[in-house]
């Protein structure tokens, strides 16, 4: 619907006055009528087009002038089409009729300059800033939506600076530099672009200005920069944000567009919808001694960014491991993994990593979107053992931003390490598309006092709304991560995906099937020094295991059917490990190396290697899994992560973590 | 879709199990299959239903039982229909067949009880929990939706106490005192009522139990009651809150409902929708060794009701004025109107009011409702001047609520005074119903570095979503209060009301119109002590006055085009009264009395006296007003308030108050 202003004309003097592309003048005809007047004509010059508006009907007023009656029911309306070159080079003029009619008995002379004025973004999500028709206040989701993006500025652009980009708003203020040197063109790149657009005669921004502004609850979202002069460093000028809410755009002669540049300094959060506006003002400024009045106003509005995580299907980029002095067999089979994989390996060494090689719980590594950019942005967890510094200090650079939630008033517990964080691969629920998948995270739930993810983390991962959370029961765990009892491998057919879990329902029958078999007496641990043995048949008579594994069991199978429901998985989507656990003081952890705790790039799977029951030369778990997994065009390595992982209860999953492509599929796309 | 649940069978001894009606219990055939085994058949009890499922085809078995292959793609499913009567009362039998067919090489028994589990609220929303079908998860807007309802506790049930209700908790909690004597049986009246069915063999409790649940994100805004025993106030026991997200609920013997009463403790705001869900879980609970493991969860949402503004078209019920040593002639001016209007009168003595006259100012007065209570509830403005104890001490009580928010870090400005903060009428705009209108408040926009109303105040105001704020401007006022220019009158015909707008264009159509008839040297002013009187000529004359009214009103105008195009009004919704203003130092103020400033009581209007000039005996202002509204079936009374009110930069709707009828809509019905 267009604007439309009421514009009120002097009875005694001509009125000139600013039209605005786009909107509508309402004329108040009957406010200037001399008393005896009861009808008026009203005309234009070429350019102007009048309609008379008699409710509920419209009529463009014909070339073949009629008189109307000067009555309640009447509105005349004053659109224009292009912008003026001088200033009142268009004219409208009401005349005004007594009881007898003939001539005139007076009439009255409304001036009129059209300019253009127009806050555009890319709402078109095309990449580009192009001037809209649609209605820009308006964020729509969908392959038919509007709507622009913007991204949190939370990478680190200068190499030099320990701190984010987004701490450039704090720092130019204290430094309150009119240089502002600090603006890096890298910097502007993460920036969405908006563009004031202004056309008409320059004389009009004599009694007229221009005013961006945003509301108090939008301003500490969001940075605005002003592109001044040519593209040099030194132009771009902080106008907007949380202790500036406006700010005056002076007119430069002959320029039609001011760039600004935008920045996100938020991230959905639960006191947050990632919804910011933006709003120009014109503002007639008339006399010196009276203050400026409203005229018209453009608003655009973006959505901030989401953080996104990526699922195993996704293709693997980088893989991340710690060294340590106890552990360069599965450094060097990461490697191995890594090339097979085309993907590169980070080591992160032990200066960094301080004896903590759980890199995995640290951290989870996703990214931010935008038509114009992409960048991986890092999720450092509540955790903060000894591995705390190095998302901030190794990860966190030009373009790779950086996000963490300070719990407060909150315990961090084991539930809030990010191994127990993961994501599902796309799924379809009862005909709900979930494009990006669906996060999962692991919750006391329904243990009476249990740990729990802390709400600050949780309500940050809510809050992103494209990957909405499933909460599985993980507290029955020692650990207590959704790492240790499930994972998705990328697979032909059903959906593309299976999701694997650890099953020990599956592994008492494998172990039945070799113990009828004849091979009872052989045996796990086989090859692991101190270690003791045990064989299939000593496993299979321990009850107290078993009662144990058939508890494990229904802790697993309650999360199987959670997963069922809110993934839309049936039967054949799933594919059971065997798996055994020990539960000690009601904490289970794995009985031997938690093979669905494995690495996925790609076809290949890094998998803990189980030490199982040598059967014919082969361990029977490996061959098992193997034959799970192989027909699916899976390669399967075993790698023996015993006593540098397992013994410390984690796995090869704890210890690593993957950067991964972002999908295809555009976030703004889909429906939440 | 009903919860699924996959129970694993014993593949040596009988399994037994409970199922929850209204669930589907999917039995892992092949897990306990032996492994010759090629095809089954399921046989069950009268009372249990058994399903193939050959995906995607769904087959009740028959009566004559067929041999099923034993594949991945058939999946068996049981349900029952009514409660058992005894531990393990029905049965279903699972037989293995070979390759030869014959005789069964292995068969199972499945030993089922039923039990009745759910957790009910009045999702329906008609006062009474029933036991609902519909999906209790989802909270669904308008007359087809459904969801319970949830209301703040925010009023004081004991007159001793000088605290609100909600406060309880924490005194709970502090005094750790299992009498709990504080709970009131009017306090469990504003709660909403939650039960929890049971139905089944007590035995089953032996080792199974249940576990109301609720999550970190919501626990802070709710607190929920456990009603033991029976209707004895000494047993109400707070179960779940803050520091408690967890609860078990014993067993009794025979009982069937556990009753549970719900309140809110946060209204909607920034970081909080207004939803909140229980959960109860079942658990398994089975050798002293082993933790429980879930079974079943039944989950029920609530959303806490909004607060509510009532517009001036609502029933008033009761005025507010203050009485202070200048104002007698007002104060009995608004008891007579009171009478009149047939609505309460309170005057606020000085000893409370402290010298402070602005009631309007300092407090709003709407409602919560939900569908078993509404009471009314203050809102309590950051204004804080001497009026700032008289809404928490005297407003405050049994079944009349209070809120307020508190500015962070922020300035309270005069924008913040809820002379600033009113209501429209229910309207429609553009095919979007608004049923209970629209919130109105002042905002600095678009004056650069203006005043602006509290980040605390505007975020609360449109979390509640009901009455989705508009923002006008302001902040060219000195006092800058929408109730400075603008009212809404009721009124027969277009939407039932119309909007009342301060018009100096107005004003000086009227004067000149009453100089064209030789009344050029009529007063204003006359009869007021220590004013000076001016006439209609000089008036007109004056350049100055008539620059800051043709300014003036384009402020107004600017806010008449903003208020047309959100709430759908046109021109005939309008009346203009006639007004002029003053500008000093670029603020505005009424240069008379300013009428649109009034009390709309129903038909009956309080307007401030205007002392505009007097022809024939009578004030040509006050004809005028009369004129427009009389014929709408309003009645004016021009009530003096020129030195208690007026020359203190306020008039009648600035010293009063009204608490109006709530509104016979119910805000659920809408759709935001």
């Amino acid at each position: 619907m267009s604007q439309q202003r009421t514009l009120r004309l002097s009875s005694q003097l001509h009125t000139s006055t600013v039209y605005v592309l786009g909107t509508e003048i309402s004329l108040d005809i009957r406010g200037s009528a001399p008393k005896d007047a009861t009808s008026f004509n009203v005309r234009g010059t070429p350019g102007v087009d009048i309609y008379i508006v008699h409710n509920p009907q419209v009529a463009k007023v014909p070339t073949c002038v009629p008189r109307w009656p000067l009555d309640d029911e009447v509105e005349v309306m004053v659109t224009m089409k292009a912008p003026s070159k001088d200033i009142n080079d268009h004219k409208v003029r009401i005349s005004y009729y007594g009881q007898d009619g003939g001539t005139a008995i007076h009439s009255t002379m409304l001036y009129l300059t059209c300019i253009d004025v127009s806050l555009d973004a890319d709402t078109t999500r095309s990449g580009v800033v192009q001037r809209g028709t649609t209605d820009k206040k308006e964020w729509i989701w969908g392959p038919d939506g509007q709507g622009a993006i913007l991204l949190v500025n939370c990478d680190r652009d200068d190499p030099k600076s320990s701190e984010m980009d987004n701490i450039h708003e704090v720092r130019f203020q204290r430094l309150d530099d009119p240089s502002l040197g600090l603006l890096l063109y890298s910097d502007l790149r993460d920036m969405s672009c908006m563009i004031l657009r202004t056309q008409g005669p320059d004389a009009i921004f004599d009694d007229h200005k221009l005013v961006l502004h945003v509301s108090v609850s939008d301003a500490d979202k969001v940075g605005v920069f002003h592109a001044r002069g040519d593209d040099v460093l030194q132009q771009y000028e902080h106008v907007l944000g949380s202790h500036e809410l406006s700010y005056v755009v002076e007119h430069a002669s002959g320029r039609e567009e001011d760039t600004f540049y935008v920045e996100g300094l938020a991230f959905p959060d639960a006191d947050f919808s990632g919804l910011v506006s933006f709003h120009v003002t014109l503002l007639d400024t008339p006399t010196e001694s009276l203050p400026e009045t409203p005229i018209f106003t453009d608003t655009v509005v973006f959505r901030v960014a989401p953080w996104i995580m990526t699922p195993n299907t996704q293709r693997p980029l980088e893989v991340f491991v710690c060294s340590l002095s106890d552990n360069a067999d599965v450094v060097e089979a990461m490697s191995e993994l890594a090339q097979k994989a085309h993907c590169k390996l980070t080591i992160c060494p032990e200066v960094e990593n301080r004896g903590d090689r759980w890199i995995q719980d640290e951290m989870e590594l996703g990214y931010v979107q935008a038509p114009h950019k992409t960048f991986p942005v890092v999720f450092d967890s509540p955790r903060d053992r000894e591995l705390q510094d190095f998302p901030f200090k190794s990860i966190l650079g030009p373009d790779f931003g950086y996000v963490t939630q300070e719990p407060f008033n909150e315990i961090v517990s084991s539930l809030d390490s990010f191994g127990n964080l993961e994501v599902s691969p796309p799924v379809t629920v009862r005909g709900k598309a979930y494009p990006l998948g669906r996060i999962l995270i692991g919750s006391s739930f329904p243990r009476v006092g249990g740990r729990r993810m802390t709400k600050a983390v949780r309500d940050f991962l809510y809050a992103q709304k494209v990957q909405p959370p499933v909460e599985l029961y993980v507290d029955w765990l020692c650990v207590g991560h959704v790492d240790e009892f499930l994972s998705f491998v990328p697979a032909l057919g059903r959906q593309g995906f299976r999701l694997l879990l650890a099953s020990p329902r599956a592994c008492y029958k494998l172990l039945t099937e070799k113990q009828e078999e004849g091979y009872g007496d052989a045996r796990l641990f086989e090859g692991l020094e101190t270690v003791p043995t045990t064989t299939i048949d000593e496993i299979l008579a321990n009850e107290s295991l078993r009662r144990d594994n058939d508890y494990v069991q229904s802790c697993i199978d309650w999360n199987r059917d959670i997963l069922k429901r809110e993934l839309g998985l049936s039967e054949r989507d799933i594919l059971d490990l065997p798996q055994l656990f020990s539960v000690l003081d009601e904490e289970a952890s794995a009985f031997f190396p938690d093979m669905v705790n494995m690495i996925v790039l790609g076809k290949h799977l890094g998998i803990p290697k189980p030490f199982g029951p040598i059967i014919d030369g082969r361990c029977c778990l490996e061959e098992n899994v193997r034959s799970l997994l192989e027909p699916l065009g899976l390669t399967c390595t075993f790698v023996d992560d015993f006593f540098s992982y397992h013994a410390l209860l984690g796995e090869i999953h704890c210890g690593t973590n993957v950067r991964r492509k972002p999908f295809s599929f555009k976030w703004w796309n889909m429906i939440p």
